[in-house]
């Protein structure tokens, strides 16, 4: 038996615990009930990164917590394997074929070059600031450097971060892969000439990247208490682990992995400090936190660059690993936990947080987002039944259900092959075989059939964008 | 505010709460208080095939549970990345060069083999034993079928099981890998004469391996109901998913991983069971439960086998993915919780259990277990900082600290290239690298100078046993 006085005080506490509780669950800041969201999204983090996804030696306690708190997505996607466009479809709800946003002369935008995200595409932040959401961009941008396509000029009521990666500019100093040879000491934030900025003006020059994963968590809890009171909308983009790696002077060698997990045990540290001051300010349990990449792993850059786990392939390419990424959705008042091997995209975020915002969708264009609400808050079955997997402006593969055909493979960056046409396609089942190993195209021609129906009817609706990538100044 | 009476509802229910809890705290079932134990070992499942490994498709909710309320260790290995010799280096605390349990004829014992453990080893259950522990072994046995050599010959109170792989003795049928295209309608338990066995009887023959997964987490709740009187070692080792693959009914077509996730998830579901049990019994607190597997996934069969994740090649080779599992400690009063990237081996098992039971180690053998106890409740470095991997009697490659040598590579079963001997070794960062994908042996001679060492300090003193494992009859 407990000693009678000990239960009484750890009953005390209980009551304390109960009433602060009780506090959090009314704690939402504005009339409607409407959440707040904030996505933290990473660059070229690969699949198998996170602790929670099997990783053995970068430990990420914060976002395993996450996980296992809220809901663990397996099937997550991304519209693009490659920086720009996998941004743009994300803030748009749509695949960048239509927008221009992607293109086959140039993989992403550069410091030269001339255009941006058009003034006709509708940001998720521009959604929410309808319904009256305070808006913050906070990290890499890369949808345009000039000031008519910066985060402000998109929806987003304060900016701070870089406007293109994090590996540009680069005006001295080893080559990176001779540099990362060396180790840290051999890696200067002083050799890429990139700016810092803050709402259109550039305030750092280079920008100082060993401090910036650590500032950009901050600058997003700043914002966040600021801005309380109103439902709010946070896009925090770290630029890294992209090349070259920076951690501050806490994080460098605290990690096995070498700089690459000390880079994202400081993002995860982030993490954990986003997710305190929400609980601090009693803000948890009406805001939804997700974690997303924009692509695989860079895998030439070798323990420099990430592991996409158990999947085939990295960044710039249409495996799996170049398009599938952790996702995880956060909400203790909100996110029913669970496991989640349904389909989802990047995409839908913009669809799923419009409706949770009551924020009509647009309806003069097409949105390939879906509505996730119900699957987040009810584990209902997702909606998404399908993955187009373009690159550039050419559709590659295709997912249907658990099935995946590739029209065209071909690898990037000097690893994983030449461009080969394949007819019949390759087929894989990605549910059983997410490895993308045993072709089963022979057997199943009816699935191939209807792989090729879905690819028609998107094709029948297919308006492609100018290609907003390819000039430069 | 939160309405009195709902409060006071509240209080009244943490009241009942905490009494309960307060009565499992003192729940030993013993005066000394030493643990009980449970070790539940699969068999040929893969680092990558548990969902906190990063499966995206089979579901393993219970054993999540286990890593994240207890120790996840994602650098622990088995001392054979096959059956038989990973079993005996498990049981004895021993490499099995010594003991004479792994050969370079054959990898496993047979059907027709000659022999089995040898009775001068001793077994974890019999250390056990000496200090009043009731044991069982649950499961698949393979360390000789012929009676002097059953668990109930070697420290086990109880056995319940089969006593050789469950693909062995095959009298009808296809081929496994012919029915497996078709389906489990193809594959049926009746094609194995598999004999299961009660103590010294065969009572079923063949063994209806439909129901056997079921069975096995069956004959353990109710082992550790009838002993809860006295401490109590259980070793429940499933015969799956070794194929040939089965699952009861309740659990086919469950996955979307196919029938090899039926099968791990019907494992799973039965750990659910027992933790359970051990919570409704009131022994959770004083128990740790252990969850590994004998070697890495047996790649050859596709689908039918599982994933290393990200680690290379599977079972029956010396890199990673054959002999680096997943390692899964829980015990919620003894084991301290968090993510454990230090060194282990399953013969630290033998050496830790003994300590915690205050079983005194034989003094009269090398025992190549370490004493994990400390690592286990209070998170202190691992004792253990190196690996040696032994394919039959030889030694393939050897780990220290983060760097693993390759003296000699060789795939198996037809896959990952033929016998290669290394000179220099082949030199990995496997912190860094886990996938074994950078070879730096040029640029470190001092670590190889390092692990040369360690080889030369583990041959001094290496007397080889008599092989067990060839002679047939």
């Amino acid at each position: 038996m407990m000693h009678p006085k000990k239960i009484k005080s750890i009953l005390f506490l209980s009551t304390v615990f109960l009433l602060t509780n009780a506090a959090v669950i009314h704690g939402q800041n504005n009339d409607k009930g409407t959440p707040n969201f904030v996505i933290i999204f990473a660059d070229d983090l690969g699949y198998g990164d996170l602790g929670t996804y099997g990783n053995p030696t970068i430990k990420t306690p914060n976002l395993d917590r996450m996980a296992y708190e809220g809901q663990k997505w397996t099937n997550f996607y991304v519209a693009a394997s490659v920086c720009t466009p996998s941004r743009a479809a994300l803030l748009t709800g749509r695949l960048t074929v239509r927008s221009g946003m992607s293109s086959n002369k140039t993989r992403v935008l550069f410091p030269n070059s001339k255009n941006g995200l058009p003034a006709y595409e509708i940001t998720l932040a521009e959604q929410l600031k309808k319904v009256g959401y305070s808006t913050a961009c906070i990290g890499k941008w890369h949808l345009g450097h000039k000031e008519q396509y910066l985060p402000t000029n998109n929806g987003f009521d304060y900016y701070f971060g870089i406007p293109y990666s994090n590996d540009m500019d680069k005006i001295s100093g080893k080559e990176y892969k001779e540099a990362a040879k060396i180790g840290h000491s051999a890696i200067h934030t002083e050799d890429y000439n990139v700016p810092l900025i803050r709402n259109t003006k550039i305030i750092e020059r280079p920008a100082n990247q060993n401090t910036i994963t650590k500032r950009y968590a901050e600058e997003a809890i700043s914002f966040i208490k600021e801005n309380k009171d109103k439902p709010f909308f946070v896009y925090l983009a770290h630029n890294l682990p992209h090349i070259p790696l920076f951690a501050s002077k806490e994080f460098l060698g605290k990690s096995k992995r070498g700089l690459y997990g000390d880079v994202l045990e400081e993002i995860d540290h982030g993490v954990g400090k986003i997710m305190d001051v929400l609980k601090a300010e009693g803000l948890a349990e009406n805001t939804i936190v997700v974690f997303t990449s924009d692509n695989g792993p860079w895998l030439p850059f070798k323990t420099h660059g990430g592991s996409a786990g158990l999947l085939k392939a990295g960044k710039g390419t249409t495996w799996e690993g170049g398009m599938r990424e952790p996702g995880i959705f956060w909400g203790p008042g909100l996110i029913k936990p669970g496991l989640v091997s349904d389909i989802g995209s990047t995409m839908d975020l913009f669809t799923t947080f419009s409706s949770l915002a009551e924020a009509e969708l647009p309806k003069d264009r097409i949105i390939d987002g879906k509505d996730l609400s119900q699957t987040l808050l009810n584990r209902k079955p997702s909606p998404r039944n399908s993955i187009l997997y373009y690159r550039g402006t050419d559709l590659y593969a295709a997912r249907l259900g658990d099935f995946k055909a590739h029209f065209i493979t071909q690898g990037a960056y000097g690893e994983f092959g030449e461009r080969e046409v394949h007819n019949p396609p390759l087929l894989f089942n990605v549910s059983q075989d997410a490895s993308e190993k045993f072709n089963i195209a022979a057997n199943h021609p009816e699935i191939l059939e209807q792989i090729n129906e879905l690819v028609k009817d998107h094709k029948s609706n297919l308006i492609k964008g100018k290609d907003q990538l390819a000039e430069r100044e």
